[in-house]
């Protein structure tokens, strides 16, 4: 079975979760600046948040079914695990933001990142060992720094939120974790456009 | 006429139905984790079986149409019917999550997994018909031994509803019932596979 | 410039209009048939009204794209005014409903079915006038018996709706002529689907 | 990598913005047509000039992604943040319509406007630099005078209402920049269709 469908479909429910959070943010009934900031200032963040989470799946999505030539009912399943877990992104999104941060919502996200990334693993864990031992994703992935980190640093985060209660130093140190593995996630990765590139010319 | 525009527009509506049951996941006024388990407790599971029912009709949609080349105006409008019973699930998924399981959006739930059964098999047989003695689907769908028994089973859960009022059995029965087919359609479906790669490759 | 990109715009957001539509229809509070019926019985059915239209504009739209190889810039913008007059269904189908088929919010609805009718002809008329003398679309569409109708229907309903006040009759009679101009266009039309047949095998 | 999958996800991401704005359009209480001015009266012209911008920045993105062969890394972001830029029209589209048209809300929805134009041109610039000395894009986009006029114009309509207080006069000469600048946009720029005329027949 070819990975078009699968992507398209894939692409449809990304693109739907990833503006459908803005339906989250409440329109102020003030008419000023001070309302705007007050109702949605720091719910446009937490939304940006959000967004670049999707969009950094979407985009490491992308690029490994370039990888990827034909899939399975375990593929399908495994990716459908992945969706399942981001679209639970606009609920986990909207209870943080409501509640201000208080930290059983921060973590509730955390986990929500935490399991997102698991299901991205296992994903790529069932491509991989479909595709045998010549595998062209697991060349791409390599040692997969980025995606042992990420959890690592998810963990951390819901641990801190957990443990710290003072002032809220621990819902912070959450978000900065949070902050600092999306970025992390947008720097570029030459590995995989690297590999994708001696595929195609392989071809 | 082609089937990838109607895949096209069917991954649409299946994108959105699957992502559009999350909004009915009401955020909790109380930012504790009671609070959490407390409004969507429950939810969560519901909004997962709903999720997966989308899911599985997606993935066998996916499959089926791999063995078709061509779409009539009959098969548009079974199509349709499917995706109309299809888009009534976030409305009775939200009214059995919201009565916490009263027996009538009990039975409702599975008068539409029983409409929505039926309209797949209408959409199957159309095409069955249209590709004639020789069709490929008939060969794959064989004797359809899942196809016969989910709607044997939801009717089996409707009747438990409605009959069994002591102590809710019935619901229980019902909602058993629900999701032991969920079940079963997750758990790989080998046939509809190997009949795709001989007609792959014999083309 | 081709023609794919237009198709998948325009399969996307008729997707999301057939199927935000089931967002309009409310969960009852009471959890018995007759909240059911009482709250949602005629809704609906005038959800499935409106899930029918966009169904057909979708299946006409698709046909009539068939025959259509470029697109200019003026395809783009009557193709554009057709998606605004089929995103407005939403809300005439929900004022329509809720109201319970006042006259007005009934010609209104009654003024959405032409205007989406009108931009359809207007875009028809565009690219009919693009293809040149040979145009396969106005082979295909002919007399067009069914498109000049069609407004006709939609007018007689509006009339009826204006100028019969007693006993709701006027509102009976527009919702009648708005149901048999959907039931015209369900029976197939065997015609584009001949000129596309013979377009295909000339190519 | 190939530009499918980006103009997939970004014709998705575009047909949900474009199809959501429609949700806020609330349904009058009011069964009469003064109880739809009333309530959407002008809300209903506001819902057409967003629709009208989501509908160039399509149209837009349809013809630049016309000159592009492949996407780096650099693009998918850039892309991303004029999805992100977008995405927030139906909210401060909602928040002007809600505040019938007071300063602070007219400012802000030219804030957006001309933050998408600033996103826009990113992306264009990062394709033109992708792409080298002989960039078929910088050939189409030329001087780039409705490109830089845009912003211009948009900063014109910010500036007068934030400076003109008396009797709207401030608000009514921004919201006729913003009107004029679409319609500018309407108008069909041969230059592009021409390049990529050019383009296609070289190939």
């Amino acid at each position: 079975m070819r990975t078009g469908r699968l992507e398209a479909f894939s692409d449809g429910v990304l693109a739907i979760i990833i503006t459908i959070m803005v339906l989250e943010l409440k329109v102020p009934e003030d008419h000023s600046l001070s309302g705007l900031l007050h109702t949605t200032g720091v719910g446009l963040l937490t939304y940006l948040l959000s967004f670049v989470y999707v969009g950094i799946y979407w985009n490491n999505h992308h690029h490994m079914f370039h990888l990827v030539r034909q899939v399975s009912g375990a593929v399908l399943w495994a990716n459908s695990a992945l969706l399942f877990c981001l679209s639970l992104f606009p609920f986990t999104t909207a209870w943080m933001d409501e509640s201000r941060f208080e930290p059983t919502p921060v973590v509730i996200y955390g986990l929500n990142l935490l399991a997102a990334a698991i299901a991205y693993f296992v994903l790529q864990a069932v491509i991989i060992r479909r595709q045998g031992p010549d595998s062209p994703l697991r060349r791409a992935v390599g040692n997969d720094l980025k995606g042992k980190l990420s959890p690592a640093l998810y963990l951390l985060g819901i641990l801190g939120a957990l443990a710290i209660d003072r002032d809220r130093i621990g819902v912070w140190a959450a978000l900065t974790c949070f902050v600092a593995t999306a970025i992390m996630w947008i720097i570029p990765d030459r590995r995989i456009d690297r590999v994708i590139h001696q595929h195609e010319t392989a071809d």
